[in-house]
């Protein structure tokens, strides 16, 4: 048995696609989440940024969030063997803690709430693995990190990348 | 520099004298924070149990609890030589999140926010040190446990434990 973090945001949450809509909504742009790989909406417009963070900060955004693809499944699994914990830099949308909660214990109510983690710099996360689509929290993270692929960190490269759910499954199962 | 954790509750926040302020109010007793080491309400009163958990569970029980004598004098002289998180079980009262964190925001604006942890199992820490006044938190903790004294565990033995936050700030000043 390991422990595994695992990220919400792009990770089990798919934050960007409510993002990308809303936008094209207000703006009358077409932009897809594939589309705009390795850029943020707010590099592309930034005349908009405020607009964009008045709208991720509206304490309702992360309530309806879809789900990635798989990660409920393999997280289902995964849970069987070994130690999950969801660790989410919350502190970075203090609005967000009531739905974040609620989102989880919605879609992961397989995950007891005391293995949920609201906090900001992930080097405070005791874990053998982080699941993350951000570089800047594996840095610092002390366990082995894995970069989750998302359309922000197309460009990116780590030591250990994998591309969706399927490829963690896989990863966990041949290892352990 | 080491990396102390540090709990909210009994510990920086004075959750129980509030507690026990308003338990005094709705039933005509005059109970204190003293004279009640080693009990708490619900065992004294268990069938009070149901209202002092609905008072707790209010959104903004936390937004206005006293201080823990010294804790801010200590913390802030900690704060310019060691890293100080700010790790509270809040899962458990997932109401209060956001008066913990405005709480924290107004008391401890030196600690930076993404030094915050809401959690559950204290076990995901990863710090040298964790200030508690809980046992069972200690128990998991990888690191070295500080059991703080609190009324409650006024019974309670530990390999280290520590009375107030004098004696906290001189056990780091000696060592480090």
């Amino acid at each position: 048995m390991v422990r595994i973090a695992v990220d919400m945001d792009e990770v089990i949450a798919d934050f960007m696609s409510k993002e990308i809509r809303l936008f094209n909504e207000s703006n009358g742009t077409a932009y897809t989440k594939e589309g705009i790989a390795g850029k943020k909406l707010r590099e592309l417009h930034p005349e908009e940024t405020e607009n964009i963070r008045k709208r991720v900060s509206d304490p309702t955004y992360f309530s309806d969030l879809p789900l990635i693809d798989g990660a409920k499944e393999a997280l289902e699994k995964l849970a069987e063997k070994h130690e999950i914990f969801i660790t989410t830099a919350a502190m970075e949308f203090p609005t967000s803690f009531n739905a974040k909660y609620a989102w989880l214990k919605e879609h992961f109510a397989f995950i007891p709430e005391s293995h949920y983690v609201f906090c900001g710099d992930k080097s405070i996360i005791s874990a053998d693995y982080l699941i993350d689509d951000h570089l800047r929290h594996l840095e610092t993270f002390r366990g082995q990190g894995i970069l989750f692929a998302a359309p922000h960190n197309a460009h990116e490269t780590y030591e250990l990348k994998l591309n969706g759910w399927d490829e963690v499954y896989r990863y966990f199962d041949e290892k352990y």
